[in-house]
């Protein structure tokens, strides 16, 4: 058995919807259990009718507008700190949370512990690409500075997640950068091509926005500031599209029928662009797994991210990233 | 009259679709001249028979595989280092070319030179965004490092060309970041932070990528690596999702009749992306304003183009920015 620990507080949404999730992701993964972190009127009434899931009593939350540091020191019964804790006592193998980014970033990382070696965990995410290709990203916006060694780290912990989630040995990786050749690059950018390019990490040159969702890289680095900006240019630019279809809904009847007729397939896209297939983007370097749901969250993306989390515990992708670390030195 | 030297070689296009540009050009606009830098096979014959045109002829041409700044030092009978030197002769008062980018900011900065006071020339195109909100974008790849004095001034220059392309006064200024608060970014966004904020050039905080086809900001500035990554993961994100509109063609008869009849919008918005209504981007800091159009341009952003340069011209966008660059110092 596997045991995911679900920190059920701390979403946008109510706990309800969690526990939705948690019900489908037990229906759905017989070899699964779940210990649940959240106030006893929730967890507890839970547990008392499923098979399969443990409660871990909790008094605190942390909101979306809290300060994360300062708000995991303080409230020392916060669900999300409870969850990291029980994570490392060996109570539960990975840990699901829908909180505050900064809040399940700093919990985790001082509550769950980071892999030997590991200089600093990186948010990460399959993307989405030409045809059936998938590309695993990071960072994702855990570190907004980032030094050239590190970066070489990301890439050994990307090929490492490449294997587990997308079943790619050998990733090809690319840097994020603004042009595709060599001699492109801010003088940080030229800082990272060179350690990359000399850290036996299967570094396949420069990657440009427009591989993000391509098929060029099974893997792309950067740092945390270029990776936010990255991945909320995609967010926008959907976003962009989906206000031009419902404007053009507006016209004639023949692009209102289209814009119907699309919806489908438009919400699919949707979907894999906010990586729902995976539940949420992972914290890589980390001695457990730590999946990072959205915010405001639905029962399929926690019921995703709670088996995603199990999966990646079973084909134990924190060993592999530690021995990739430990290799690379 | 204004007129627009145009560069009718250099483009990955044949000479006959950039004449075929100038001349709808010449027909919308008739207090518009154009000298045609290009071979004399080329550009005689045109202007020997369409008036309002007279021909510069040159030599040589720099094609896109060429290394920028000595083919430029090199060619200097190349159509683009001509064109440059002519418009800073006074022989005309704006430059399009879709040219290679590295050939056209180098042949530009140093042949039509710096507007006095600018410490570096910009890349910068209105974005379309949500309803009919426009965001000037700079820099879009001129500058992979800059210091946070050079930012400021990249904030100057966006108000004054938001206030010519956009007939926006006090333009709203915000700075692309890893997220909205202040305290967010890094380090050298902190940098910017600090110093657009003591800039008097409408510092309004943070921009996420979410705003820049979004409608919080009239001007979005950046460096030109950020930049880049940016509008390329606009490019590939739109790439994505017409491909993904492709796949649901193969599929249910209704996705394939859906795509069809929205064809018109996904392409007027691809051409929106593409800056198709100005024809390209405009280097901004110089003595004159350059146009840079895409190198698979086409006859219609030839003649957009054409005729932004000559609107930029006679709206002073050059003295504007002079004035902004000189009141800042």
């Amino acid at each position: 058995m596997t045991t995911i620990c679900v920190d059920v507080m701390g979403a946008d949404k109510e706990p309800e919807v969690l526990l939705e999730g948690v019900t489908r992701a037990l229906e759905k993964d017989p070899d699964l259990c779940v210990l649940l972190a959240g106030s006893a009127d929730v967890v507890e009434p839970y547990c008392a009718s499923h098979e399969r899931a443990r409660a871990l009593v909790t008094t605190e939350v942390i909101g979306m507008a809290e300060h994360p540091a300062s708000a995991v020191r303080q409230k020392k019964d916060a669900s999300i700190v409870r969850a990291a804790a029980a994570v490392r006592a060996g109570e539960a193998d990975g840990l699901f949370s829908a909180g505050s980014t900064g809040a399940v970033l700093t919990a985790a990382t001082f509550g769950v512990g980071r892999i030997k070696g590991v200089k600093r965990p990186a948010l990460s995410l399959p993307f989405p690409g030409l045809g059936s290709h998938k590309t695993i990203f990071l960072d994702m916006g855990a570190n907004a500075d980032v030094k050239p060694e590190v970066m070489v780290q990301f890439a050994h912990m990307g090929r490492a997640f490449a294997e587990v989630a997308l079943g790619v040995s050998d990733a090809r990786v690319g840097l994020l950068c603004n042009g595709s050749e060599d001699t492109k690059g801010s003088e940080m950018a030229l800082a990272y091509h060179e350690a990359l390019a000399n850290g036996s990490c299967g570094f396949a040159g420069n990657a440009e926005g427009t591989d993000v969702l391509g098929d060029r890289f099974d893997v792309i680095v950067c740092d945390g500031f270029t990776g936010n900006v990255c991945l909320k240019t995609i967010e926008g630019t959907g976003k962009f599209v989906l206000s031009r279809v419902k404007a053009a809904m507006k016209g004639s009847l023949g692009a209102k029928l289209g814009a119907a007729l699309l919806a489908g397939p438009l919400k699919a896209m949707a979907g894999e662009l906010s990586g729902a297939e995976y539940g949420g983007a992972i914290l890589l370097g980390l001695r457990a797994p730590v999946v990072k749901g959205h915010g405001a969250t639905s029962a399929e993306a926690v019921c995703a991210g709670t088996l995603s989390c199990a999966a990646y515990a079973r084909a134990n992708l924190c060993e592999k990233i530690a021995q990739a670390c430990e290799i690379a030195g």
